[in-house]
C-alpha cells in the first residue's frame, strides 16, 4: 500500500483512528454496487464508546411497520419502510498473543485507510505492537464488485516484522446490531426495530452462510462467505451467527492471508434453496485479483465516459470524483431499484427514493451512461400500478407517484412535507422527456415512457381548475413545491411551470407516436383509454397555466411567499440552524424563507421561461431569504448565478456544495452520504460552468471557466455521440470523440462537430 | 316508577333494549355533577356482542403516553393526555334461580330507562320472568351528588310478583375494563392503554374500597361504595376487585332494597390515607332520599334561573333542557377542571378541553350562572404557566393556550388543526372581557382577567407583524381559524377580528385598573413587566388590523379562500359524509368548502363590525358552502340567521341542531354527547330568537318568536339582575325578577326594567 496526499483526485485518504468521526467516516469509504451496499466499517468490532454504525445494505430491501399516527386521517400512508442491514460478512477479528486488536486500546500505528475510486476499493494499513512485543503490520482490502452484483470480497494480510507471535483471525458471520436512530431529526430513520430474523445458518468447511427474513416485508436474504487461506480453521456456527477461525504462529519475516468471497442473494418471498446457491456462488467466486481487475476495467470506463479534469484545483477536483464515484456505487442497475437519499452508505432517510433522483441524479446517467438513466425510468414505470391506486385514494385521477418509497408505496408520514409535494410527478414525466431527448430513444418512449407522460398529466388535469377568480387560467392549489420551508402553499412556481411542461409533453409524446410508431400509439390509446379530446386538454390546462405575478419584478415562488413576514437570515444565530430541528414549523412556514428556492430551481430548470433580468433580480432577492437548510439548495444556486455571469458566487456555491460530506459540513455525514448534493455538483460542472442545456432539441453550451482554474472538461454522451467540452480563461473548445458528426449551439451559433 | 311521554320535556326515556343502541343511549343517559362523571350503563354487564363502553370518569383525571410520530419535529406536542375510566362503583349483578340477568336473553318485559332533569336522577324498570317462573319486578335509582361533588349513589329493588324465587344480588367495585377505540377516527380517542392500575382493594363488612394510580400521569385514586340493605351479606376481594353479595328468598308480594353510597377521591400525586377516607366518606353519607332531596333543591334553582318556556314545542323543549341538563352536569365547579368537549359522558375527544368552553358553554353560565363561569375562567388562568411555556417554545412572546389540553400541556397530536388553531387565545380574551361586562366583577379583572387579557395580547402582537405588502396594515398569517377545513391560512378573518379585540381589550382592561384599581394596576405593571408604551402598540396592532378585502360583497373568509376549487355540496354522496372521514386533508384543504363557516361566526360574535346587508349576501354564500361536519356550526348558523330576517332558516338550523345527541344525527352520540352544540343551541333562543347581544355595554334584545311556538322564555342574569325575556307573535316583553332597576336596549330604544 502505497502513500497518498490529502488532496490526491482518485484516492480518499483518513489517516490515524478518531472514535468520534468514525460513523463519518464509514459513510465517505463506503463501497457499492448499486445492490450491495457496506458501510466503511473497520474489519474489527470497535470497543464501547466509539459510536458506530455496523452497516450492509441491499438496495430495495427494508423491513416494513405501521405508522402509528397521533391523530390520524384519510388517506395517510400506511406504512413505514425501512432500510434494513443484512447480515454482516466483511469482518475481521483479530487476536495476537491473547490481545483483540481493538483500535481504542490496542497500540497501533501508522493507521491509514484508503478509498480508491479508481481502483474501487478500500484498503487499511496498521501496525501493531502486541502485549508480548511483537510488531505485527496488517493491509486489508475490501470491494463490492461492479461486474458481478451479488458479489463482494475481502483480504486481509498479517506481517510479523518483529518478534514472535500466536495470531487468530476469525472471520464472523453475524446478524446486524440493531441501529441507534434519533427519532428526533425527521432526517434519520426512526427507532423501529428493522433487525432481520436468522432462519438458517451453516458452517462447512470454508464456508459460512445464513438465511434471514425480514419481519413484516416478506423478504428473504441469503449470505454466504467462502475463504481460502491454507490455515488450519475450524467453521462453527454460534449464537445466532457463524465464525471462521484460523491460527497461525508468526516470527518475523513471516506473513499470513486471508481472503473471503461474500454472496447475497435476495427475494421478496422464499427463496427455496438460497442457502446452498450463495454458498456455491461464493465457492465458484473468482478469486480476489480477477475481481481487482474487473473493478479497474468497469472504473476505467466509467472514468472516461465522464471525462472530468480539473486543472489547478484538485481538492475540488477530488470532491467531484468522490461524488460521482459514490454515486456510481449506488445507482440500481437492474430496473427495479432506485438511488436512495444517501446511496447504500448509511441509513439516513430510511433508504427511501425521492425526487431526488429525477432531478440531480438521473442527468449525471443520462449524460454519461444513458442505460442507467433508462433503468431509472424503469422504476418508476414498474411502480405505476401503486402511483394510479394512489391517485384514486385521494380521488384524483392518472397516477401519483409516492413523495418517498422503496417499493411504490406512499410512505411519507407527514403529508405536508410528503404527498403534497406533487412535483414528483412533473419531475419524473421531465425526466423521461430529457432522456428522450438525449437518446432517441423512441422504443423507450413507446414502451413506458408515453405512459409516464400520460398518467402524470392526467393527474394534473385533475389537481388543478380554471380558476375564474384568476380569469380563467389553470391555477393548483394547496401543495407544497421542493421549499419544504413553505408548505401547502397556491400555484408554487417551479410546480406549476413543470405540471405545466409535463401537460405538454405528454401532449407532444402521443402526437410524435401518433406520427413515427402508429401501431405503438394505437396501442396506448387503447389500453390507457386516452379519450380523443384528452390531449387538447392537457395542452389548453399547459398553455394557460397561471403564475403568480412578479411584484417590483420579484417573481413570488407561490401566491402568498411575498406577504409572509421578513426573516433576516443575519438575525437567526448559528445554533438554532437548521431551522427544522429548532423551530415548530409553524414559526418557520409564516416566514418569507426558504430551506431550498423553488423560483431558483425553477429558472434553472425551465430557464427559457425567464429573461436574463429576472432571473438577476430574482437571484438576489432569493440569495438574501435562503437557508440552504437543504443539501439540494446550493447546487442550483451556483448554477442560475452561472447563467447570470454571476460567476464568483456560482464559484462559491459549488465550493460549499462539492466538499460537502468529505467535510461533513452538515454535521449529519454519518448517516449517509447526500446524494442529491453530489449530483448537483456535476451539474454544477456541466449545466453551470459549463452552461450545458438542451435548446430546441439540440445541446446548447456556453462555458464559462472559473477564473481560479487553469482549465476544465468534461464529457457527455449524445444521441450515441461522445463531446468533449474543454474550458479555460481563452475560451470553449468542442470535440467529437465518438459518433456521428453533430451541430451544437453556443452563444456564437451552431457548430458543427465531426 | 311512573309513565312518562316521549317527548316529555323534564325526561329522557328509553323503552324496550335494543343491543345496537346501547352505547349511544349510555352517553344520553350519563350522570355527573362536574366532577363525577357516570355513563349511563346498564347495572348489570351485557352479554357479548352488545357493545358497551363502560365508564365513570372524573374530571380531569386523566393518564399520559408519549405522542408517537411518524415524523416527528420541533415542539411538537409531547404527550397524549386521556380521560381513563375508573373503578366502576355502579353496577348490580341479579341471579334468580341460577339465571343471572342478562337483557339480551332473560326474559324481561316492560324496560324502561328514563333520565329525570328535575330529579337528577337515573331510573330503570324492568320485569323478569325467571327460568323456575317466577315474577320478579325490578326498580333502579341512580345519581350523581349535585350538593357533594364526591358523593354518587345507587338503589335497587326487587320485588317478587309471582311464585317464589332464590335471589342473589352482588355489587360488584371492579377496575373499568378497556375501552374500544377507533384509531381511524381522529374524533375519537386512540387505542392508548389507559386502565388504571389497581394498588389496594379493601373489603370490609358492608365497604368495598379499591386505590388506583394512572400508568405515567401520577394520578391517585380511591373509590369507596358502602351498602344498606339489612341482608345477609358478604365482601369479598375478587380477582383485582371486590365484590359485596347478599341472598334472599322471596315470596309473591316480599321485596329487598339495597342502596349503595359511592365516593371517589383523587388526587395527582400520593393520597395517603385515601382509601380509608373514601370508605368513612361513605359509611357516613347522607341516605339515598336526602341526597334526592338535594338533586331536586339544586336543579329547582338551576332551571329557575335558566327560565326556559316554549309554548308548543315540548320535543325541542325537551332537547334544549336535555342540552343544559348535560352541561350542567358536566361543567367543573372548583376553578381545576373545565367542561370536556363530551362532559363526562363518553371517551371522545379523550376528556380534552377546548375553545369549545369559552365559545360556546361559557355564556351559558355567564348569564345563568356567572360563578361558574368565572369558575371556567379561573381555570385557564391556573395553565397559564404553561401557555407562557408554550408561547417561548414556539418563539413569542405572552402566552399561547393549547388547543387541546386536560392539565394545561398542549396534547394536539396534529398541529395544523391544534397548535395552529391561535384563535384559543381571543377566545379566552373575549370570554374574560364577557365576564367582566355581565358581572361587573372588577375583582376578577383586577386578580386574574387583565393578566389573561395582557399574555394573549403580547401573543398576537409578536405572531402579526405590519406588513408592507399589505399597506402597513397588521397581518396574521399561517394559522388555523376555527373551520379546520382550511388550515394555515393568512388572515382569518374570525382570528384576526377577535385577535383584534383581544388587542384593544387588553388596552382597555389596564386602562381601567389604572383608574379604578391604581394600586393593582400598579402591581400588574409590576408583576408582568409591562412596558409603558405596551398597551399603545396592542391598540395600534389592533386599530390596523387587516381583512381581507370583499369581493362582490362577499367577504373570503380568509386570503385564498375565494380562489380554491369549489365543490357544489350536491355534488358529494351521503356516504362519503362527513368528509374527513373520506377525503384526505390536502382534497379537502384545496377546496372552496368549509366545515363551520368562520366568517359566519365572525359576523354573529362580532356583530357591530358588519352591515346587514353584508350578512345577507355572506349568509347566503357561506351557507352553500359549509357541510356542517362539525357541531359547532348549525348553531351559529341558526343565530345569524335570525339577525338577518331569516327566521325559517335560523328555526331549520336550531330544530337541525337542538336534538343532535337525542337523535344522535351524527352517528358518535355513542362516544359522548356534544356539549359545545348543546351550547350552541342556548346560544340560538338566547341570541339568536331573543336577539341578545351586549351593546356599549349594555344588554340589547330583539327577540323574534318562531312561526311554530305559541310562545317562548329565558332568563338571564346581568349585573346582579334577573331578566326575563318572553316572545310570542305580539311581541316582546321583559320583566326583572330580581335586582335594582336596569336600563336594557331594545330595536325601539332604551327600556328601563323595574
Amino acid at each position: 500500500m502505497g502513500t497518498y496526499s490529502t488532496f490526491d483526485p482518485w484516492v480518499i485518504l483518513r489517516e490515524g483512528f478518531d472514535a468520534a468521526s468514525l460513523r463519518e467516516s464509514e459513510s465517505v469509504l463506503a463501497l457499492g454496487n448499486g445492490f450491495i451496499g457496506m458501510r466503511g466499517n473497520l474489519e474489527e468490532p470497535t470497543a464501547q464508546g466509539a459510536p458506530t454504525v455496523q452497516g450492509t445494505y441491499l438496495n430495495g430491501v427494508f423491513d416494513s411497520a405501521p405508522i402509528v399516527y397521533g391523530e390520524g386521517a384519510f388517506g395517510y400512508a400506511r406504512n413505514h419502510e425501512t432500510i434494513c442491514s443484512v447480515a454482516d460478512a466483511k469482518s475481521f477479528i483479530l487476536l495476537a498473543d491473547g490481545e483483540r486488536l481493538d483500535m481504542s486500546s490496542s497500540r497501533t500505528e501508522a493507521h491509514r485507510r484508503v478509498l480508491d475510486m479508481r481502483e474501487g476499493t478500500l484498503r487499511r494499513y496498521f501496525r501493531w505492537r502486541t502485549p508480548a512485543g511483537a510488531l505485527l503490520e496488517a493491509e486489508s482490502v475490501r470491494l463490492v464488485s461492479l461486474t458481478r452484483q451479488e458479489l463482494a470480497a475481502a483480504g486481509l494480510t498479517v506481517r510479523c516484522l518483529e518478534g514472535r507471535c500466536a495470531l487468530e483471525i476469525r472471520s464472523p458471520l453475524s446478524p446486524a446490531a440493531a441501529a441507534e436512530a434519533d427519532s428526533s431529526d425527521p432526517r434519520t430513520a426512526a427507532g423501529k426495530d428493522r433487525r432481520l430474523l436468522t432462519a438458517r445458518v451453516l458452517a462447512e468447511d470454508d464456508v459460512l452462510a445464513m438465511e434471514q427474513r425480514t419481519r413484516n416485508s416478506g423478504f428473504t436474504v441469503c449470505c454466504a462467505a467462502a475463504h481460502r487461506s491454507g490455515l488450519p480453521h475450524t467453521s462453527v456456527c454460534t449464537d445466532g451467527g457463524a465464525v471462521w477461525t484460523a491460527h497461525a504462529d508468526l516470527s518475523a519475516g513471516q506473513s499470513v492471508t486471508v481472503e473471503k468471497s461474500i454472496c447475497y442473494l435476495e427475494r421478496r418471498g422464499e427463496l427455496p434453496d438460497g442457502l446452498d446457491a450463495a454458498a456455491d456462488i461464493c465457492r465458484n467466486a473468482p478469486a480476489l485479483p480477477e475481481l481487482l481487475a474487473g473493478q479497474r476495467q468497469t472504473l476505467d470506463a466509467f472514468w472516461e465516459a465522464v471525462g472530468l479534469e480539473i486543472t489547478g484545483g484538485d481538492a475540488l477536483l477530488q470532491g467531484l470524483r468522490f461524488n460521482l464515484f459514490h454515486l456510481f456505487q449506488s445507482v440500481g442497475r437492474d430496473g427495479r431499484r432506485n438511488v436512495a437519499a444517501k446511496g447504500l452508505t448509511g441509513e439516513g432517510y430510511e433508504g427511501h427514493y425521492f425526487w431526488d433522483t429525477e432531478a440531480y441524479i438521473l442527468p449525471v446517467f443520462l449524460y454519461t451512461r444513458p442505460e442507467l438513466a433508462r433503468r431509472l425510468l424503469e422504476y418508476r414505470h414498474s411502480i405505476l400500478p401503486q402511483a394510479r391506486e394512489r391517485a384514486r385514494l385521494l380521488g384524483h385521477a392518472g397516477a401519483l407517484f409516492p413523495w418517498r418509497t422503496i417499493d411504490g408505496e406512499e410512505v411519507s408520514a407527514y403529508y405536508p412535507a410528503g404527498t403534497a409535494q406533487v412535483h414528483i410527478d412533473a419531475d419524473i414525466a421531465h425526466a423521461v422527456w430529457e432522456y428522450y431527448a438525449v437518446t432517441d430513444d423512441l422504443d423507450f418512449l413507446a414502451e413506458r415512457g408515453a405512459e409516464l407522460l400520460t398518467e402524470t398529466a392526467r393527474f394534473y388535469l385533475d389537481l388543478g381548475f380554471f380558476s375564474e377568480e384568476k380569469g380563467g387560467r389553470f391555477v393548483i392549489n394547496c401543495v407544497t413545491g421542493p421549499d419544504e420551508y413553505n408548505v401547502l402553499v397556491d400555484n408554487n412556481v417551479y410546480t406549476n411551470a413543470a405540471a405545466r411542461e409535463n401537460l405538454l409533453n405528454a401532449a407532444r409524446a402521443l402526437e410524435l407516436l401518433r406520427e413515427s410508431r402508429p401501431e405503438e400509439h394505437a396501442r396506448l390509446i387503447r389500453e390507457l383509454s386516452i379519450d380523443p379530446e384528452e390531449p387538447a386538454r392537457w395542452r389548453e390546462a399547459g398553455e394557460r397555466m397561471y403564475f403568480p405575478a412578479p411584484r417590483d419584478g420579484i417573481w413570488p415562488q407561490d401566491d402568498g411567499f411575498l406577504d409572509r413576514q421578513p426573516w433576516p437570515l443575519d438575525s437567526i444565530p448559528a445554533d438554532r440552524r437548521p431551522l427544522l430541528l429548532h423551530y415548530h414549523p409553524l414559526d418557520i412556514y409564516r416566514r418569507r424563507i426558504c430551506k431550498q428556492a423553488d423560483l431558483i430551481l425553477a429558472m434553472t430548470v425551465f430557464s427559457e421561461s425567464f429573461t436574463a433580468e429576472e432571473k438577476e433580480k430574482n437571484f438576489d432577492f432569493y440569495d438574501s431569504v435562503t437557508t440552504h437548510d437543504s443539501s439540494l439548495s446550493m447546487a442550483v444556486f451556483s448554477i442560475l448565478a452561472n447563467g447570470i455571469g454571476r460567476s464568483e458566487k456560482a464559484y462559491d456555491y459549488f465550493t460549499a456544495s462539492v466538499r460537502l460530506d468529505l467535510d461533513d459540513a452538515y454535521r449529519n455525514t454519518k448517516d449517509g452520504l447526500h446524494m442529491a448534493n453530489m449530483a448537483g455538483t456535476w451539474n454544477c460542472v456541466t449545466k453551470g460552468f459549463g452552461g450545458m442545456r438542451l435548446k430546441n432539441g439540440m445541446l446548447y453550451f456556453d462555458p464559462k471557466c472559473p477564473a481560479k482554474w487553469d482549465g476544465c472538461a468534461f464529457r457527455v454522451r449524445f444521441r450515441g455521440r461522445t463531446i468533449r467540452v474543454h474550458m479555460d480563461r481563452d475560451g470553449a473548445a468542442y470535440s467529437l470523440l465518438d459518433g456521428e458528426p453533430v451541430t451544437i449551439l453556443t452563444p456564437a451559433g451552431e457548430l458543427k462537430l465531426q
